[in-house]
């Protein structure tokens, strides 16, 4: 067999460990299996869009501290059902895919009404760098003077501002030449290498943090920009609902390694020294796009502290 | 409609061109529709790896001039016909494919004997900078001293040495935990984010130049090393041949935009500057890994110059 980078795919998705097999000492499995529970966070029900596709769920984690704007839109949006019976309109393979109206795509189409979501925002490309929780990856970029994570978030910093960086998997507003076009009615997901030169222009409304493989996978359209031609080949979205709106049954478990934890530090530091009788050489950095958050299923909460 | 990034999306896939629209003045389809034909080049049929799989065909350009025993003996693969019939046994998100003979992965079964070619190879991570014909490109690079471009393949360099760098659609030969245990009968692609950190720990051999989305929409196997682990969710891979071995006209009739060629880097220079009526502000820079190498199908030949 060849494994191919057998230790490395283990750092890069270490949440994933067989119940029967303890992680062998300083990996990142084993970091991870110490790291006490205040090292990590539970999604908050209202930052979290459940997209529910016939393929199965995407999870986002929506970023009020950098789209306020556009992330109380989308929540409106989500709790009026904008997006259900709508459609997946765009692949463009290494790039994005994107969803929405079909009828925009159509001149004369009448338009899903926004019901009572806004028409018109602001641009939120970037916010004043003060007030956050920023933790700093120290490995330097070629992008930004910073760069580093705030809530799980990819985020670069230049002078006093800072916003979200186009990683993999990011979630962004869809918008026209004018700045302020974008509602949050048309989104899109970055699915390959990180277009970062549309950092700052253009509204970054969070991240997938589970299922990109769902969006990732999804048959291309044709070139140059990937709209299905035809219409038949979309993906139907069935439906896409804020976690707060769920039962709580039915919510996402999901918890997220916190970024400014010293876990999350030392699965960095593992990261740049590769100690894992693959690597020949360690890289000795990371990229801050290709860290990865490590997220786990929670634990079921206990039903009954009596019961047996 | 909102299209997106309608500018970005022509700079990223400028080849696709409607017959009927003239490109706009001052755009990559505009440059490449004025590029005259000695800035591209057509495939070298003994250079390319055709692969048929039920999706689609996947085109590979391979790199003799960074990985030559590897290189020659994929070449005596195809010619075996090595991987007609055996699979795609991996597809990890954001990560790689990886195909080969499924009973690598079984103690104890039969392997597909390797024919004519060899089981032992040398390690080919890098090679002497010297003798390459090599383009740089002036952005900087956090991984290495100098980045660029050699005969459309993207290369980093430091000191005397050079090799070819883990962009998307880049293919390598997967190996175990021996530098030298590759033999090219394994193979990867890459489908997400660079992962440069693999850069000079491994062998690559090549580029896929069309197709990949084939590739990277399989669908994904489970985490954390996507490995199939249900044996009917691989790909079989119908065949895959050296363009050489085909008949003339059912070859790829693909060509390449040099990338020593005026044309690429007045590409390049318009997508530091984007003046595109979308963009607010201009990246100023390219990332090595986010230069796409323009390709087109070549003009049939003209059969008869005197027919009407």
């Amino acid at each position: 067999m060849k494994p191919l980078l057998t230790a490395l795919a283990l750092l890069c998705a270490a949440t994933a460990q067989a119940a029967d097999e303890p992680p062998p000492p300083g990996s990142a499995a084993a970091l991870l299996a110490a790291a006490p529970a205040t090292h990590w966070r539970a999604l908050a029900p209202d930052n979290t869009l459940v997209m529910t596709l016939p393929q199965g769920q995407v999870v986002i984690e929506l970023a009020p501290q950098f789209a306020p704007a556009h992330v109380a839109n989308i929540r409106t949006l989500a709790r009026g059902h904008y997006w259900d019976g709508l459609a997946i309109l765009r692949a463009q393979d290494n790039f994005v895919v994107q969803w929405g109206d079909p009828g925009e795509d159509i001149p004369g189409e009448p338009r899903k009404p926004l019901g009572e979501a806004k028409g018109k925002l602001p641009a939120e490309f970037e916010r004043p760098a003060a007030g956050l929780a920023f933790t700093a990856l120290p490995d330097g970029d070629p992008w930004a003077a910073q760069v580093g994570f705030v809530d799980g978030m990819p985020v670069a910093r230049a002078g006093d501002v800072a916003w979200l960086a186009h990683c993999y998997g990011m979630v962004g507003a869809g918008r026209d030449n004018a700045p302020d076009s974008s509602t949050g009615a048309q989104l899109y997901a970055v699915i390959g290498q990180a277009p970062r030169a549309l950092d700052r222009n253009i509204t970054v409304v969070g991240r997938v943090v589970q299922g990109m493989e769902w969006l990732a996978t999804l048959r291309r359209g044709p070139p140059p920009m990937g709209f299905y031609a035809d219409p038949t080949l979309r993906t139907a979205i069935t439906a896409v609902q804020l976690a707060s709106e769920l039962p709580p049954p039915l919510r996402p478990r999901l918890e997220l390694l916190r970024t400014d934890s010293p876990t999350f530090a030392a699965l960095n530091q593992l990261r740049r020294e590769r100690k894992d009788g693959w690597t020949v050489r360690a890289p000795g950095r990371v990229e801050l796009c290709g860290v990865a958050v490590p997220v786990r299923d929670a634990q079921p909460a206990p039903s009954d502290r009596s019961s047996p």
